[in-house]
């Protein structure tokens, strides 16, 4: 038997789901692949043997279809980093009785930087074993923060529903003749794609936000108290972008005030704040109405709004992933190599997995303005293409049908 | 010359621009209408004479089209509340100049109970002046506290927004297998429809909000946290929608110890933060993972998931308000009333005005459970037709085309 394991890991996203399915379609159309498992929980499943028959649902188009529209993880998820073998081989030899009894020969894992270190150390322990086990990655985050790919999977519907939110929040707030400031907070601890995207909901003309601040700048109190009063002058109601991650010079979060210290399982701190202690400090210094909005889990979720191109984009890393591992490769990732930007065309590479784990690709700082308070034209080229296309979202008595796999 | 005065009021909603439509279709069909002008910032306009004509865009059957699918007010918004006329005359005669100087004759306000009192003042001193003015409010209101109409434009689209955004959160908190608490806060400061709506997230089959808070029922933060534990006992992760106006017995708001002490044009004191409230609740007497959500902003603008039932009352509503100010009602407001449910039927009917104004129309006692944490059956059905439909949104370069009228 040549039999597959699937699992997605990480945060969840709108596109996660669209990789597990393009994984499905690309084991069935392969004809290689016995039957296709998928852990519960990531890695968690693999090591507990807490996996799912989905050799059904492989065949079941309609119920697939209905699966890439359905946001989230629908595996669960995990937030486990694995130890080093060297170290501690206990989780490690586990993975390898499941993938015998299971007679699993192909791993694919779905998942942001974390999970590529598991890919990564799971095919280095493999090979110094002589197992003869394909492993391989398949991008996601909504971050968009994955080395050696164009760009990830779950980034461009994010980014979708982060231009359309912004350009519906800009008609919201220019309604009234006065003076005020909607700060919106977005995803972005380290990386300010997110945020950037914000700029997109200009690309009909509507002026989109007023001012983008991206963590991958020192943000400065005065510097921002300018930039508004500034902009106040000519226009009363002024909409802001901020990075959930913006810190000061000395490499404290602006959030650091609205903490409540809580971390989460990986230990890193809850930084969500960001705009609240902004809406504090304009209260206090210019003293206009001012009002703080998170996008919170919304941006991750809303594949209700998903872009099409990332929906397929997704999908085909899947199947990529799949087609590499059946070809032999291991240790490496499904990745998207952009070859042109107009028209938009890309091809789907792989790469070495230990050159994607544990890195983060954050924003180019020529990206920004000199000003940092907005993005260049390079960064809008870069974005535009990725939120291009709308989904066949399927509707059952007014709101999108989801799949639940349990 | 017949001229008709439109103008818009209040909060923003996704549906309001839909009945503006409807006014200029209602205008435009009846042939009686010579030119249709707009007040810039709803009464503020028509008192400082600064209107607009929409006498070409009336015409415009595209412009309309991206006019229907644009949120919030295209023609500006204002929280002005007129003063009795019997104590300060001056705005009235400001706004009779107006309507003497543009030959207007019909004038038609959409908006919430605080203009459905303008309409009430307004109409009320042209007749005690045998002024030979027809003055029609056409409602508007996410929260759907007006009285009279069965409910309000605005709102089945912002329940879709919330009930696909609370199923596809569901999807999103699902994923770890660990005791977790998010805490999704909901517009209503007084009327907790917006968060009955969380419930229509069930209307496939997915569990929906785990427990549901309505700001009509006196909130025990003892009780929430036995109804949290007893449903952890079964479920891991819970998710929990409350209305941002939730208050304990002695009538102070959940949200008092979040506050910043800041009010609106209105007097009103915001009232954002329950769920960061509760989210330190369940931190200080759970300790379990806790996350709050506010769907803010979003939930009132997000016409990129309007509900199509709701677009097209919105746009009737418009006409009705046309109609009958060309057949000599004046001191009315256009509405909604249920004829059934299932086939679901309505009427579009006029309502005196007087009986609308300043009346808030609350969620009945006993649609809620007897737990205080959950909805009845009864408010499912009243709920489920609102959101049926998508609508024909129009997307440009990866986001939806908005028509700007300024």
């Amino acid at each position: 038997m040549n039999n597959l394991l699937v699992a997605q890991s990480g945060g969840p996203t709108a596109a996660i789901n669209a990789t597990l399915v393009g994984v499905l379609q690309g084991a069935r159309i392969s004809g290689k692949v016995d039957k296709v498992y998928g852990a519960k929980n990531g890695i968690e499943g693999a090591i507990k043997g807490n996996l799912l028959d989905l050799s059904d649902l492989m065949k079941d188009t309609q119920a697939l279809d209905t699966l890439t529209y359905t946001p989230s993880s629908a595996l669960g998820s995990c937030r486990f980093k694995m130890k080093d073998w060297r170290v501690d081989e206990e989780s490690y030899k586990k993975i390898i009785e499941t993938f015998k009894k299971y007679d699993i020969k192909y791993f694919v894992y779905i998942g942001g930087n974390d999970s590529m270190d598991t890919v990564n150390k799971l095919s280095e322990y493999c090979s110094v074993n002589n197992y003869d086990y394909y492993i391989m990655g398949a991008p996601k985050t909504v971050d968009n923060d994955l080395n050696l790919t164009d760009h990830s999977p779950g980034f461009g519907s994010a980014a979708k529903y982060i231009a359309t939110t912004i350009a519906e929040l800009e008609r919201d707030i220019s309604v009234y003749d006065i003076p005020a400031v909607t700060i919106v907070e977005i995803m972005g601890r380290n990386a300010g794609w997110l945020t950037a995207s914000s700029a997109l909901a200009r690309v009909n003309g509507g002026p989109g936000p007023d001012l983008i601040y991206l963590c991958e700048k020192d943000f400065d109190d005065d510097r921002f108290i300018e930039d508004i009063k500034k902009k106040q002058a000519v226009k009363p109601g002024l909409l802001v972008a901020v990075s959930e991650g913006i810190k000061y010079k000395d490499g404290s979060y602006v959030s650091d005030s609205m903490s409540s210290g809580a971390v989460d399982n990986f230990g890193h701190k809850y930084i969500a704040g960001a705009a609240r202690a902004l809406e504090q400090l304009v209260r206090n210094r210019i003293g206009c109405k001012v009002r703080a909005v998170e996008l919170n889990l919304m941006q991750r979720a809303a594949a209700h709004i998903g872009s099409e191109t990332d929906i397929i984009e997704s999908t085909m890393l899947g199947q990529k992933a799949v087609n590499c591992a059946l070809n032999g490769e291991t240790g490496k990732m499904a990745a998207i190599k952009r070859v042109s930007n107009n028209p938009y065309r890309v091809e789907f590479i792989s790469v070495p997995v230990s050159e994607v784990a544990n890195h983060e690709k954050t924003v180019p700082l020529d990206w920004i303005t000199p000003e940092g308070n907005d993005v260049t034209e390079e960064m809008m080229e870069y974005l535009r293409p990725l939120i291009i296309g709308e989904t066949n979202v399927k509707y059952e008595n007014g709101i999108p049908k989801h799949l639940r796999l349990y």
